[in-house]
């Protein structure tokens, strides 16, 4: 039976995230719909990353598997663009194996936080970036950043009301950067915990405003509780970027 | 009397371009009546460049003199854009000389238009690049931008109804370049023509189609007819970047 593997794009604003909930615009009820459509049946996704409401993607990756005949990827592709709606789009489909699952092939996710960091808020990044208007001090972000990689017990940074069977994640790049106005913060790890990227930029903007310092950020490391870490940054400024496998 | 400069950021997707028309949002409309909200009057302004509807702006500048009293620059722009809509903000103010004009001062714009040439459409790049699914032939668009720069007449890339009492333009930069994923063409000169550079954008993207070839298009830049050049290209993938002075 094809198994097919999509990339997907999608603006998070208008979605109440990834996962199916009856009665909300979800991401997965989108996709499974457009599928409906063009194939006749809506076969089970399964998903690199689930993202939260507001969160956006460039580089989502879903598998499944229809029974039956099926189009070639590209002719798919085409299909699916034709029905979703302007904020979600299939920017890349391939047929792979037959056991191909998202979630538990991937070996790391890579993920973007934007923060507009100026006086003046942006028409262009209000809906992409945090907009934060105060003093930073860059340096003591980087000492953060280069803090996270390697592996640690990110227990401080995920709601307390999450169960995790393994609190430890593997952190293989961490760093802030400018890009085209804004700071970005740029983090790849073999999974991630829920929120865990926007707890780590609201306690690291702590940091940089110098209400934190960079010992105690690093002692938070260690499976230090959820309340000992900062507020959990905004949606609209984290994206997916990317997935490897 | 106090005189100041704006910077103006602005998503041009819901204005029916610059200048005030009764009846219709328009960019100066907006700015007035944040003004008169501000300052208690709605002094005339000079504008660096009328953009069309559907037009954006990174560096639109405007001037204009305050009868009386005046805030603080900074002051200034926190209370614009305190009341502002959140498609328009004031990205810099200074106060500057009482006879500044913001036209007859600049000594040149500089314009960016994004062009999406993938396959797929983009959910983070409908509304600020044209999605342009088709082969292109890079090459032919950096020959095309390089025979720009100097003093050509532009008679061919401006709508014939429009009157223009000079039709040559000192063009100082012209380049195709990468940029996040997309490709853009910047250019900079010394003022622009009704049109300018959407007609000049869709002119050389037949030229990276192969339907028109290198000396043909430098054969327009010598006072052609409007009807020898290619179509206008759609607005949302134009910025009014910066104005020099």
């Amino acid at each position: 039976m094809p198994t097919f593997k999509l990339v997907l794009e999608y603006h998070g604003g208008e979605f109440f995230g990834w996962a199916v909930q009856p009665g909300f615009r979800t991401v997965e009820q989108t996709v499974l719909d457009a599928l409906d459509t063009v194939l006749g049946s809506a076969p089970p996704l399964s998903v690199a990353g689930r993202t939260d409401t507001g969160v956006h993607a460039r580089g989502q990756v879903v598998g499944f598997t229809v029974p039956g005949e099926a189009p070639s990827p590209q002719a798919l592709l085409r299909s699916l663009n034709g029905v979703l709606p302007c904020d979600l789009a299939v920017v890349a489909a391939e047929s792979t194996a037959g056991d191909f699952d998202a979630r538990r092939d991937a070996r790391s996710r890579t993920y973007r936080y934007r923060v507009l960091a100026r006086s003046a808020r942006s028409p262009f990044e209000r809906d992409r970036a945090l907009w934060w208007p105060h003093p930073i001090d860059e340096p003591a972000l980087e000492v953060c950043a280069r803090a996270l990689v390697g592996t640690h017990d990110f227990t401080a940074f995920t709601p307390t009301r999450t169960e995790h069977v393994r609190l430890e994640r593997d952190v293989r790049r961490a760093e802030w950067r400018h890009a085209d106005g804004a700071l970005e913060f740029w983090i790849e790890a073999d999974a991630f915990m829920r929120h865990m990227v926007r707890v780590l930029v609201g306690t690291m903007l702590e940091a940089g405003a110098g209400r934190r310092d960079q010992a105690g950020f690093a002692a938070l490391l260690e499976g230090a509780p959820r309340s000992s870490a900062g507020p959990t940054a905004e949606p609209h400024g984290l994206c997916l970027e990317s997935v490897s496998y």
